[in-house]
């Protein structure tokens, strides 16, 4: 499977990306090797990625998994580990796990003595397909997602799917919803294929989504333009997962579930101000909830969701902004929404 | 009073400095302005900056001064605050303080949101001329100096010296270390030039001292090669910096404090592995008595300070890497000194 060459590092998969982490590892001359894994990743994915390696793990680190664990007292957590096992300035940080773990360790080694090497393996689908390109590092700060981080890139992103096998079903769907937006956002033809699919975990759909994800981020770094698209479903989708998340009657909900949500309510939105035809729409509707059950909004929920909203990242002068589609395979950015329009949106996706 | 360049900004003196901030704002598209100051400058320069500028400051961010405040929950409280406060990606945050206030604000800033712009506006004379230039940002961990950063760029640094007539003369004193540091390491001239004076806090010096730095931080931005002649007097002065900072029998001192005594003692280093002379080592040890008291180093204080060491974030390999002067005004780096040399050094101090 041909690797995916982004600004400053690769991606690889599979038979490659063994041999690229052997000879990074040994034209490097790293001072220590750390491996950071959670309970899940410790028991089911470091035992094969030990065969893998050629160099000996200097210091295991271990975090908790789960998004309620992505704060900076984690963070503080692992600075000192790194420091009291003699971690400096030459040391390499793997991070071996999902896009809490990759986006922590990478905040992590990012901002450890001003920053140290780091590599990403990422474990699910999710983080495969999406944290594995783009550099965004970081940490929730209470119920905001990723407010605390810097764009800072890794050494290489090692993609193994046999990884897959190890997770929890529910898990591995979540991360269908960020490939069904890479066909939604920039390639019709992905879509359909993804639709004509019922499991999206091999190897060529998981190369197929990098690469998409990978020309647009190569096109624009700093997300001044382009780069917003990737934000499809995301804005709606993080008020969603913050307010679930933070809410103990609301049943947590993975990123990919909630994104989900997310894109029917923004491809409702689409329909609404940018054309975007009802038949796409229902295409759509019908696309995500073939894999993810609907969520049960009941009135107050939305009203909180939508007080969240005004927390986002990509707000910019107290204003919200959207990506909404044109048509399937084509995204716009910077869309201002009309607050009545949301409620509709809501009860297009509760039909 | 001539700016001085930086790669991607620009050091502003004097006049220039209020002309170029009004110019930058009005220019930008900020959506909130925050100010950072601690109590110090809130009552002493808060006033006088706010009447240079044309545009209203939109929040006051406040920390205690300090040392010790100079960790991540500090940071916390204020990624808390802009968030709070509604701080977007487009809010610009202006860091008015001494260099733990810059250092500490600029790594609020690097990773609030991913990073948002910042301004330094230095007001210790030790900040002026040394955090101004570099990008150096970060906070402590435990008694561990800068182990916590990113290197990033503000938008603009603007140096007022009329500041420093507001700081308590031991303040000021603490910045003529970086400067005669200067001299030491790039500029026989400068340094005898300044041993002449003395005040050291005129602008012409503080450009000097400006200019000097960023010449050798543009030679080598990532601190590969020459920029390391910066931390001469470091190694051993962040040692005993962290170890009278952490020992409640010790009095703190001040970086200048402990960086000068840092710099007779790798002075001694220099004379005895590099062929400092005598006379240059005893005119270094006299150049910087002339302005700092002698440090009392009881024989546990100096095993405890040797301890420290190894912790020292530019260590690699557990390996001590000291910057060594040839003569006065050329410096070489790399350097690795026998155990028993730094007794001797210490003996040296003490004569």
């Amino acid at each position: 499977m041909e690797s995916v060459k982004s600004k400053s590092y690769e991606v690889h998969i599979n038979e490659l990306a063994q041999a690229a982490l052997n000879q990074h590892i040994s034209k490097s001359d790293y001072s220590r090797i750390f491996l950071l894994v959670d309970e899940n990743t410790k028991a089911h994915c470091l035992p094969i990625f030990k065969k893998m390696m050629d160099a000996p793990i200097d210091s295991l680190l271990e975090i908790k998994s789960g998004e309620e664990n992505k704060h900076i007292h984690t963070c503080l957590q692992l600075w000192q580990d790194l420091s009291n096992l003699d971690g400096d300035r030459k040391s390499l940080l793997i991070n071996l796990g999902g896009g809490v773990l990759t986006d922590m360790g990478g905040f992590v080694a990012s901002t450890f003595k001003r920053g140290i090497d780091f590599i990403n393996i990422p474990t699910t689908l999710l983080s495969m397909v999406d944290a594995s390109i783009g550099g965004k590092t970081g940490v929730d700060l209470g119920s905001l997602k990723n407010q605390i981080g810097v764009i800072n890139q890794p050494q290489m992103v090692l993609v193994f799917p046999e990884f897959l096998a190890t997770l929890d079903p529910r898990q591995t769907k979540s991360g269908y919803a960020e490939m069904l937006k890479h066909g939604l956002i920039q390639d019709r033809e992905y879509w359909n294929d993804l639709n004509q699919k019922g499991d999206f975990t091999d190897a060529s759909c998981i190369q197929k989504s990098i690469a998409i994800k990978n020309k647009v981020v190569l096109e624009d770094p700093t997300e001044q333009g382009l780069r917003k698209i990737l934000n499809f479903g995301h804005t709606l989708g993080h008020a969603i997962e913050s307010y679930c998340l933070d809410n103990p009657n609301k049943k947590t909900l993975l990123h990919g579930e909630a994104i989900a949500a997310g894109m029917i309510l923004e491809g409702y939105l689409s329909h609404e101000l940018r054309g975007l035809s009802k038949l796409s729409l229902d295409e759509i509707k019908k696309g995500f909830l073939r894999h993810f059950d609907p969520v049960d909004f009941a009135p107050d929920d939305i009203e909180s969701i939508l007080q969240l909203l005004k927390y986002d990242k990509k707000n910019s002068h107290g204003n919200v902004n959207f990506v909404l589609l044109q048509e399937i395979g084509n995204a716009v950015t910077d869309i201002k929404i009309p607050e009545e329009l949301f409620h509709k949106a809501f009860a297009y996706y509760r039909e």
